[in-house]
């Protein structure tokens, strides 16, 4: 019997292609579409790919609750208030937001306000929290499958967090403290759907920016979930003229006697058996449109010997992997349900 | 059981889409994906979206011939012969190219090039040909659905023609002969991906010119296929700096009594139960990127009165119902499957 | 010694533009660069290319009409009063908007409102209104360069009319009454700068639409400018995936005994001492981006002897022939100053 | 009296943006435009921004001797031996090949082969090699431009060093040894205008790879030129889907006691009386597009104080600054006139 899910926040784009992706879901009921300013709209006026009938719902908490699962697509506000009333009637939650990604005391250094309900709140470096069912679990299934198997309350990771993460972790214990730079590329869709001048089509069409260096609060997701203990890492995000797409430029110094092989041991390890990523030979290259439309991950590494550093690039689809299509991947293993179910690992190329 | 298929051209992007689809079919085998100049190459290392360890296979008739079907992929020449081969030896074929889909007359003159099997050219004008079992069927469902299902062998409508007819097709019998005018419009990836000076980014990207006019082979099939007599149509194609997404605006004189409601009813009866084609409201225009990598059609007409002209629009993804995704959808008609099997009307978006 | 010039609405695109090409005239002092909203604004905090100290200055009347040329880069409702204003203290007016390119009649009939000073709208059809000085000037330099010359007063062109006409004009006795049709493409900058859900990046990177059809406003201008007794022309704008660069594709019947020789000698007659304007072969097709930033023109014609058309294509940038260029051009011949002074036909390219 | 100038490698992209710039120099009259390959083609043909009757001229070094001055903009194999000849016979030249930039003993370590002429090539470290006319000065105006006004000989930068030169130069006494990494970005027109299937517009379009990490000879070029003795380099560069520009982003450890003034005054210092540099304020970023077609630079730092490192930014039109822009600023240097002559430090926006 098919399981009911919503989604609030539907009229993003990380809403949107959760809506597209679970169309073709056949164990999964979407029942509720909300998007609290376009309640009553065709979802096709926002959407031209998302041809039908369907209305954007009112945000009903009521009948959320009732589904066996809420996609929560909310900015981080919504979501925190939304999460926890949720959670408190016991329905299953994964939150796309980064209002339960962070420790509480982290939260409050990166986003300036205080957790409203800092019990729900993720423990990170304990591997498996699951003595601790309420807290939030980071939904990285490649580092945490077995916390999210068993849990009710899934933060679904950022987009740079997830590119960056799954480069770097890895190659954690090869890396010397400090020495981590993490140089990121989106596509315009990673910014959202509100217009704004800087995302008009004629200022990014053949531009190249760099945005909210050096604090942009993705580097605080990364430093929580990177394993071990390197320190602050440095991160730049730059904006790229695509629509979809994410690609991370991971440098750290490499310790003594690292070489290509241990590189490529630590990736095939971690890799080798996962569905959705693809290890790529040290000297090509990930290529972001490889995964549009998909929850594929492309990754690769190469070791700089004259300089002493690695470099690991990752590729992801900001709203594949890094956003819809990692949500399902939660909510497909939450519900006890084959993980690859309605996901693709082939994208849509040319 | 699943039925056993196979693909000669796999590595240029019709054939390279169709691997994608297939790999998601339940009921299709995908036993051999030929590309004979790259016979050996792994298909990753053309196309970084097919991960895996697919090889191109070389083309061997004789492995072909034991397939349940075999799509063609190729130039017109070699689909000339090996759908000439494969018929006679009762293997079902879709056939991609140029090749089957005009009279042997007509094909004479557009291709410029004598047609070795002109008993194997489709019969025009005739809905149902299926006193000729042997002559291939012209596969546009939404027009020729009763033949294809009987058919052993399907001529894939060529992209510009599909759009073309699904947009004026309905509308013929309201139109004035010698008024029609179809401007055409297609992303990069319809040129075909042999690396040419035109189709190098730097000179694609920021720019829109026309080619091929007014003698594009394309002309001489949408008149072959369009209903009624409505004599020779323009036709202009124009180079649009996009890789996907084929759009077609036509324009033609409105006989004498006809309005916005024939206009709409026509469209809306031919279209109204079909699971691929969605018509938009009058005023409203098809968005190519709503159909990304899938096989739906957008279309839109309205009427514009003061000039007495009829301008209807319509949009694919011409790799999806303009190549691989019709090719698919014909073939699981001919297949006895249900017709939207591993096709979707959903595009990636935005 | 230099002329005092200024523009009003700067912090559009045109006025944008105006203010680059004005950086580089040795012969015009730009001294008032004014935008009402964003009046104390750096110029560079909108125009990251516009480098230095300008700050965009308040509209002030009083400071304008000592000017002795102000380019008006406004929208149609600022332009007709300003326009006015100006015009009734003497001061030499360049209009960018629609203000003042069609008859009041027309105006009132294509822009819903009455015209608030009929007596300086155009005087279609009367090649060169000396006879009226105080008249607008429809101020297309191909067509009307002497009436420019002596002139205080231009309205300067629509970026579509821009190109229609200097496609369509000269073939204009060549066809049949009531048979052209104008398929329009346009860069996204044609929209205007101000944020909208429709010009994100992430709707029109990857997309093609129409828009507008078929009571888009430039019809009428182009209707009024075209020569001969044309009839209603049929005239649909297309959103192309590009910043800058418009292109037109005309069709029109062509009258009994015309041929390729008739249609390349009219081009050629009218643009062979052209210093903007490039006729191109038959069967070779203008590229937009061979004009970008320039104030160049690409135009060419083919007949389509089997439909008994001609097919004329012409490409400009719509910012620069088609707007700030164009407004250059003309402000050099109202000063008589020479024509090409501060503006290329050399676009950038690639 | 004007200056006779020529281009060999016209048909390369940085040679037709000198053609381009050369066409609008009032003291340099360019008399050869030569392309061994393309030799009595139309420049048209190859360039349809460069209108008019201009023929690509053979390759005759007897009347390259003749002239002023020869820009070189050739691959590195032909510069070599041109670059000697003309030298040889005391003509100036400025060459835009990698044949120059590095000591004979680094180039034969980067490029793999001898060089030919290594009393040719410079001497890195001494700031004015006055005392050498023979050898080739590196064509960094805003590091060395009193080398330059001096040469005869000048060997111009390549672009990702241009940038990578002109954002760390001035900071390089502010970084630790061994901390510096350099992510490039750039636009397609920087792999030259050959077709490859990697620059088919179906491939670039809505893709971000990786390309020659960690060895791209560009990483030696910048060694070579730091200032100070910083240690191996990072760089990595990765292809845009734009064609012109070029981004880099800079990382480097702080040494003790530097912060955001320091580094803002390195800047400011090094700057602010250059005629085509301009610093942004810490916290907002380059943009590419801003400098499209012309040679202006946007160069940024701001401090992450938390990871004790800077991040500087710098963008450039790879065509312009990058390649032919700054050849004919190193030219006018050379030849004594002013140096911003027939040069924009405003690009071409939106």
């Amino acid at each position: 019997m098919a399981h009911k899910v919503g989604i609030v926040g539907a009229s993003g784009y990380g809403g949107a292609e959760l809506v597209r992706l679970l169309e073709a879901h056949p164990d999964l009921d979407l029942e509720v579409v909300a998007a609290h300013s376009q309640a009553g709209e065709p979802v096709s006026s926002l959407y031209p790919n998302l041809a039908g009938d369907r209305v954007f719902d009112e945000v009903d908490l009521g009948r959320l609750i009732g589904l066996d699962l809420v996609f929560l697509a909310t900015p981080h506000g919504p979501s925190l208030q939304l999460g926890g009333a949720l959670r408190h009637a016991d329905t299953r939650v994964v939150d796309l937001s980064g209002g339960f990604r962070l420790t509480a005391q982290d939260f409050s250094s990166w986003y300036g306000e205080e957790h409203p309900t800092p019990d729900l709140t993720p423990t990170p470096g304990v591997a498996t929290p699951t003595g601790e069912p309420d807290r939030a679990v980071y939904g990285l299934p490649e580092m945490f499958r077995d916390s999210i198997r068993g849990s009710s309350f899934v933060a679904n990771p950022g987009c740079y967090p997830t590119a960056a993460l799954l480069g770097l972790a890895p190659l954690a214990p090869l890396l010397e403290a400090g020495s981590v730079v993490i140089d990121g590329k989106s596509g315009s869709s990673g910014a959202g759907r509100a217009a704004a001048d800087r995302l008009h089509f004629s200022h990014v069409h053949g531009d190249l920016t760099a945005y909210g260096a050096p604090a942009h609060r993705h580097t605080g997701e990364i430093e929580t979930w990177l394993p071990g203990d390197l320190g602050p890492v440095s991160f730049t995000p730059h904006l790229i003229p695509m629509s979809r797409g994410l690609f991370i430029t991971g440098y750290g110094s490499t310790t003594d006697g690292v070489g290509p092989d241990e590189v490529a041991d630590a990736l095939h390890t971690a890799y080798d058996d996962e569905p959705f990523v693809h290890v790529l030979a040290a000297g090509t290259f990930p290529h972001t449109k490889a995964l549009a439309g998909s929850n594929g991950v492309q990754v690769s590494a190469v070791v700089d010997e004259r300089a002493g550093r690695v470099l690991v690039t990752c590729a992801i689809d900001n709203l594949g992997k890094g956003a819809a299509g990692q949500a399902l991947q939660n909510a497909n293993l939450m519900l006890g349900l084959p993980e690859q179910t309605a996901l693709s690992a082939l994208g849509v190329y040319p």
